[in-house]
């Protein structure tokens, strides 16, 4: 397996990476200290500061990352809600998964149970890798950031090179807004470069770490993770196809299937790990028809040169095979030198089968359009599927789908009926996850109020007395939360 | 670091042990599918028939690992139990995590919330390393094939190869339990040696594995599982040196803590990944004037030549170190070929500060008595540690303890105050596990319902209709559990 970061040599003090590790080590005992309402506060103010500077923060999204105004002006809206939300969550506290048995001397184990009481607590330092094609809702301020911070963990966030003035400025304006309301010093920092991100890796203070992006340069930075002498979680989040299944009955009844399909495979320039890549239809069904009425939308540009030079070299690969030929292609010219045209492809499902590599993500405006002859090779194909963020269904009431939908909830983290998957919702039931290569941590998400559990960790106090137990595990239940009984 | 297990080829359709793995893997859709209650009486099933088999499979476990016949009959009551209790935890539901957000145009983040719905699904083929310090309660039917099998999960299990028919008749008395009461053929498979043990581990169909053992053991298999094409989460528990600290209060005031402490770290001729195998006391202490006055237990047979030679040596380097002198040795000689005799052993906390090698773990009945000059040094050594899976405290009211407990709190998945962490309970609040090297998942416990756990991931459900969600998702709430609303 290729990969994209170089190899850092030995850590030395000297370098400022290792300050700006050791300083989010030294925020950690007060941070973690915090109680989760002062928390919820300080990160309040934080996300007052980022709105308070959208009209200086978004124009340098525009220009660093030559997405639409509109879609970065509400990303941020998204950012600064998910930081607000997740820092809820700790207050409302069932993520602290409060557990409280008893002694009891009749414990039918052959031994009386002791006085158990179950929390958890934040891990440690956390290393966040920033994501390109969410410039605010997955980098600097974004959901890791948010879930880490909330569970009471530090942060150095590794910014990502697609926009580093407005990582800078995010920081600066973040940890300002931090700092005002009363956080430890060291509580966010930012790092650059991939050496430096492996170099932060590499520390013995960091004690877990989040990614978002491809395979190669994820898997890269998870292998290091998993091979330093003390091994750490590495929240890595890939991508993926994201298949979308179309019966025999919505391809007849739902008109708008079609027109939706090109909305979501294009939506910011295709540039979303949600993206559906496949959108399986019965042969010379309706929707060919009408998707062959749509005018795609022109060309815009992506998000850097290398996200353009991948989405070129993975479209000549898929091209390239005999069984997939052009369905539609984009009216407007390539213009401008980030420019990528959409373009839609097809293939029949005896190809997708026979060449499992027409599954792989393609990240980019494009998608391939499989036509099956009969349903059962709807469940062949799930079969057959990677790991995935999300696997779609369109069906009627008449659809004969049970086989499908329990072969997808075996091989997907999000599974949708009759809807999109580029919108992801943060929400309290959100699962932005999936078996591998969706991501590294199957239990995992990275999207929702759900985020905070992966930097915290249980600790069992047994037999403590009452005033050196932490707040959440006592009698009188200080801190108002849920506690499972015995 | 060293390894035990060797590297073995590429797997082949003709092996042995892939017939068992894909025996597995056919079982998992059914038993997948099984509802919880009806798992749980299968379950009950296996349970039911052990018990009825006691008579022959504890002579058995006597003959084959030394211990004694009342430990090993209390062991096969706890595994029992453990085995229903966590069949009882999936009827209960909590374990599923089911979340239901209904659909919100308000939803404040600038696009409407949709339906989703969160629960957690059964992972798929779980790989069980067997132990060979709990013959029952860690091995063939012990807390990882029953959290496994809780979970929805067939299971294979590498045998250890300390108790080989201990192993096969109870994988044949619980696969014939299992089966009369209807388990799907291939639920439990049983594999031995370790090739076939990392051949298991390397096939594409086994999406967990489960550990109890030694660190060099442990992580070479952890690597092997990180390392493969699609990495699974191997939850591997490695044991810890489990320090106790003694305030000046409690030395002084608590006259039972001497005996207490002999008592727990010669507990099965110390082959407890709990043993207490340092105890730091105050220097001159009345607890040294009280262990003085004990009698350490006879030699008795350790489980296996492997495990005593590995405690010679261990011992052999501990007392090898200029600070480290013996303080008590056991008055009986070593008789039989696999005798260990307890001997305690003491330094000062300057010499445990400044040689680290000495706060690592000597499996066998051995610990190492730490002398303080001033209570400071008791946070010195706890900011040293390695994880632990325990750590202990004994106080008194009057004890300044707060920054201990704060300190350790980081370092240990429990701890324990005036009490012995010898036993481990299996409870709801039971977190057996800890930072690495304790365990290589730190979120992660091997005993108590929430083991469960690690065998399951979540799938959330968008804009479903009732009718095709699974059970734990529907509005009206068939299964009866917990859902968490909004």
């Amino acid at each position: 397996m290729s990969h994209t970061y170089p190899t850092a040599g030995p850590a030395t003090d000297s370098e400022p990476v290792n300050a700006t590790v050791e300083a989010a080590a030294a925020a950690f005992r007060p941070w973690a200290a915090t109680p989760a309402a002062e928390r919820a506060r300080i990160l309040e103010a934080g996300a007052t500061a980022l709105d308070g500077a959208r009209d200086e923060l978004v124009p340098l999204a525009v220009a660093e990352s030559h997405l639409p105004e509109a879609r970065l002006s509400g990303e941020l809206l998204r950012t600064t809600f998910q930081l607000r939300l997740l820092a809820d969550e700790t207050v409302r506290g069932d993520v602290y998964g409060a557990r409280i048995d008893i002694a009891d001397p009749d414990w039918p184990m052959g031994a009386p149970r002791p006085d158990l009481r179950r929390v958890k607590v934040p891990m440690g330092p956390v290393l966040v890798f920033a994501a390109s094609n969410f410039p605010f809702a997955f980098s600097v301020a974004g959901g890791d950031t948010a879930s880490a911070l909330a569970a009471g963990c530090p942060v150095v966030v590794k910014a990502h090179p697609g926009h580093p003035e407005l990582s800078r400025r995010t920081a600066a304006i973040l940890v300002a807004g931090l700092a005002t309301a009363g956080a430890p010093a060291g509580l966010l920092g930012l790092i650059e470069g991939e050496e430096d991100g492996v170099r932060a890796l590499r520390h013995p203070h960091v004690a877990a770490a989040a990614f978002t992006g491809s395979i190669p340069g994820g898997r890269y930075l998870f292998d290091i993770a998993s091979q330093r002498d003390v091994p750490i979680p590495f929240y890595g989040e890939f991508g993926s196809t994201n298949p979308v299944f179309v019966t025999p009955e919505a391809a007849a009844e739902i008109p708008d299937l079609a027109r939706g399909f090109v909305d979501s495979f294009t939506l910011g320039i295709g540039q979303f790990c949600t993206k559906p890549g496949l959108l399986i239809v019965p042969r010379g069904s309706q929707v060919l028809e009408r998707l062959s009425d749509i005018q795609l939308p022109g060309a815009a540009p992506m998000l850097n040169t290398r996200i353009r030079d991948g989405f070129r070299t993975a479209l000549r690969e898929l091209t390239s095979h005999a069984g997939v030929r052009p369905l539609l292609g984009s009216k407007g010219p390539e213009h401008a030198p980030l420019d990528a045209a959409p373009i839609l492809l097809r293939a029949s499902a005896r190809d997708v089968l026979d060449n499992p590599e027409l599954q792989e993500e393609c990240f980019g405006p494009t998608a391939l359009v499989v036509e099956y002859d009969d349903p059962k090779e709807m469940v062949e194909l799930a079969e057959r599927l990677a790991g995935q963020l999300t696997a779609t269904l369109w069906g009627t009431p008449e659809s004969d789908v049970e086989e499908l939908v329990a072969v997808l909830t075996e091989r997907s983290g999000r599974l949708l009926w009759n809807q999109w998957p580029t919108g992801v919702s943060v929400t309290h039931a959100q699962h932005h996850g999936g078996p591998y290569p969706a991501t590294t941590a199957p239990s995992a998400t990275s999207v929702g109020t759900a985020a905070i559990e992966r930097f915290l960790r249980p600790v069992a106090f047994q037999g403590f007395p009452q005033y050196l137990l932490p707040k959440a595990l006592r009698d009188d239940n200080p801190l108002d939360i849920r506690q499972r009984r015995g």
